[in-house]
């Protein structure tokens, strides 16, 4: 209770302090409203970045050439400095050749598949017997399978069951949820230790290693998969295995829509002879494995401040089955349009405007921890750079295609009142909710784990986690265009907002090292 | 008005006159209710008829051995008279092979795609240029495209778009709705005359089918197309031409996810060059140009009405990318647990029982259409056959997996009394729902269409219009058990009724035939 009374006190400083004296331009945000609703370009943007490009694997060249099209499109839009900035080691670049999956007995039926990444390929068309694999545990799995797997397909049994979509795919948030965000408490940092980890699952992933490993080195054909997620024909497909340089193919793992999956499983349960046709061709280079940001600047016009930053962003790289539209093709278009708007009406920021386009997002949030730790702090020393201190802050999208609804504070209580006011122009556009709250999962956090302010905006969730998410239809047509230039016009105010109010952006206390410790 | 009138004194009449004679059993629906809900194997079923026999499209050999594996199933429940009934004449047998589809410029993605039934294969592997067709007419195709389809992959062009889904996908009918369907005014007699067609649509189709003709002259490889159904990875995919026994294989015609042939569109009309890998094998027998009902029997114990019958029933029949389950395994499932029920209850209807599991329901209701112009009259001349006095009533599932919330009267409203007292003992399982309206589309019309009771229960929708009906989901795994068993439960009661009460099931009046009119 101390704590929190300490904390109430600052924000009750805070607040008459900082609303006397924010103020914006309300002209020049007219002008960004104006550019951003009737002249945007975002749809154009996006239609590149998906359709045209296709998926944008990290570390892939699908990523690359989507990376170089975005560097050259800033540059045609008049940012400076536009360039691929390598942030680190990433590993091997991977991409998917052919993939055919076919039942063929009892009956034929194509089937909706797709290879995870990193994974190997079949070497030619294979037909292949399935087998139910059901061991509780790795005594059960060595009694029941092991020398069995030569030649088959492997299905771990599962008894799952789907159940009716009662619940709408898309949604926006309720006047009720902003208001319970606005008053959100402030976030209580994570406690130490480690969660207890559920013994059935530890279980189930030991049974998993080990079938994997016999099954490569017995010469089984693959493994199939799927997630509750992938229903209706919609596929949730991630990785498979290790990236890193020099590591070999992992054993192929395809997804499957649960509806084929339980279908495959049920008759092998049955006794019924299953029989599938699987050709996968996969490719893994090394030609390059450093990962790359895109970076590019709009140039600060103030002597005094122009050495100062506000950074924008989000990540380019996507998972594999689809364009990753939503996962984040939206975030990208949106962030090149808030320049682009900046840019068409002449704005003049006193500070630096530098948009980053991240790399490795999937895997790790690898390309902003990369930059960051490059340019400002590695959090596990907290030994500040230079530039630690030029940073204003820096504003992330990356939750799909819902329109901005306000944002999340990460428990800084002191911008509140800040983005409160800059929110003010865009409550016709529905945007006006402040939280304390934090939000995670994305790269804001690289900057947040720094003491640097990094924040993400409330996002209407639309189908994100339901449907679009990591999966096979994150595509062009889950995009909503209304919602990507509302987006775009907020933040290209707030950016402007940023660089151009007197004062960086208040920071939270620097957070103490945290040593990297390896995993177990 | 006066029409409405006279409607009125009658049913007014019926009302006092069936409510004090109707009596139900009491004893034996609380037997059914135990076997039913206790000892159901609904799900069995349905898995033998999904799962295990695949998809039944009319006239294939799916279809013959799913047919065959029903009568097998019914004469062990102890049915008699179990037999495969040809109908009459239905067409040529149709299977797929092979299929694969994928998209290989600008970058490599296998599709999720389906050819429609009936149509040809493209021997062997293709690569295959998109050509994106835009023409309004045929004037404006026939300067554009004559003479440029060889060896091109075909894609009309197609302004729509995804909206997201705020609507979710399932649902159960709400007490507002119920009431309104109670409520409802006897359905009209159709109006005479057709409607007016849309002169854009019938352009379209026009355009459509010139194309398709000059794309098999020409030596296209084949034609793509999608649905706004078809999201998300579901794909709607019906017939693509004739079943006729001596029409030719028609040109191949693949649905496409409406993601992936969106994306498509897109890059041709961007100008970008885009190529698919088409391999698709496909085949056509005649071997049996004939179309089958299932058919079996619990023979009716009262000597003065064993002649006389009830009918229950469904259509067997399904589309080919799934197995169909909600269109209509789970219909077929019901019925044979229905009769399971009754027999095993040791049920000694007075009235014999029959069982229908129809053929061709797809195509036009022709299972049930043929059987009623065998059995009992042809709605071309209204001729009636012997048996046509001696049917009490038919009863039909084929709306899905929702459970049974009432049942369609199809306006014949001296039956309403009769079912409303026959729901009195189902109202804790929420059905209770009579209404005098209508409802189509399945065989019950087939009935109904020759002046004999027809009925067609009131289900929950769940995921029927908007996720599984025709779509390559439509699998076991969109099923509900409770909601089937159920269902058995309370048909079996409704056809026990209607087997053991003194009279038949009320009729509406003959209807006057209705001379077959050619199509234009």
């Amino acid at each position: 209770m101390r704590r929190l009374g300490v904390f109430t006190t600052m924000m009750l400083f805070s607040v008459s302090a900082v609303w006397a004296q924010e103020k914006t331009d309300l002209n020049m945000v007219e002008k960004i409203r104006k550019e951003g609703l009737e002249n945007s370009r975002v749809m154009d943007f996006a239609f590149y970045l998906t359709d045209v490009n296709g998926p944008r694997l990290a570390g892939s060249k699908g990523y690359i050439k989507a990376a170089n099209w975005a560097k050259d499109e800033l540059s045609k839009t008049g940012l400076k400095n536009a360039k691929l900035e390598p942030w680190g080691e990433f590993g091997k670049g991977w991409e998917l050749q052919k993939s055919y999956v076919a039942l063929t007995a009892p009956y034929y039926k194509p089937l909706n598949a797709y290879p995870k990444a990193w994974t190997a390929g079949t070497n030619g068309l294979k037909n292949a017997e399935i087998l139910l694999v059901e061991a509780k545990d790795t005594i059960e799995l060595e009694a029941k399978y092991k020398g069995k797997l030569k030649g088959k397909l492997l299905i771990p049994y599962r008894t799952d069951t789907l159940l009716p979509s009662f619940k709408a795919d898309a949604s926006r948030y309720t006047e009720e949820e902003l208001t319970k965000m606005a008053n959100a408490e402030p976030p209580v940092a994570p406690q130490g230790g480690r969660r207890t980890p559920n013994p059935a699952a530890m279980a189930a992933a030991r049974v998993n290693a080990l079938l994997k490993e016999w099954a490569e080195s017995e010469g089984a054909v693959g493994i199939l998969s799927y997630s509750l997620r992938g229903r209706d024909g919609t596929l949730f497909v991630q990785g498979g295995g290790s990236y890193a340089k020099d590591a070999p193919d992992s054993f192929l793992d395809i997804m499957l829509q649960a509806e084929d999956y339980l279908t495959i499983a049920r008759l092998a349960k049955a006794g019924q002879p299953v029989k599938l046709d699987v050709d996968v061709k996969t490719l893994s280079y090394n030609d390059d494995t450093k990962g790359y940001n895109v970076i590019a600047e709009i140039p600060g016009t103030d002597p005094k401040l122009k050495d100062e930053i506000v950074m924008l962003g989000g990540h380019l790289d996507s998972w594999h089955s689809s364009t990753g539209a939503t996962d984040n093709a939206a975030g990208c278009a949106v962030m090149m349009e808030a320049v682009r708007i900046l840019k068409a009406i002449g704005a003049r920021p006193r500070r630096t405007i530098r948009i980053a386009l991240w790399g490795g997002e999937e895997q790790g949030l690898h390309g902003s921890r990369g930059y960051v730790k490059n340019h400002f702090a590695d959090p596990a020393t907290m030994e500040l750079k230079p530039e630690h201190a030029k940073l204003s802050s820096y504003f992330n999208i990356d939750n799909g295609t819902g329109k901005i609804r306000g944002i999340y504070l990460q428990g800084n209580a002191d911008v509140k009142d800040i983005f409160t006011k800059w929110l003010e122009p865009f409550h016709d556009l529905d945007a006006k909710t402040v939280t304390i709250s934090n939000t995670g999962g994305t790269d804001h956090q690289a900057f947040d784990a720094v003491g640097l302010p990094g924040f993400q905006f409330i996002q209407d969730p639309i189908e994100y986690n339901t449907r679009t998410h990591h999966t096979s239809v994150d595509s062009y047509d889950h995009l909503i265009e209304a919602d990507l230039k509302q987006m775009a016009t907020i933040v290209a105010a707030f950016v402007y907002n940023a660089a151009t109010r007197d004062e960086k952006i208040p920071r939270k206390e620097l957070p103490k090292p945290r040593p990297a410790t390896p995993r177990p």
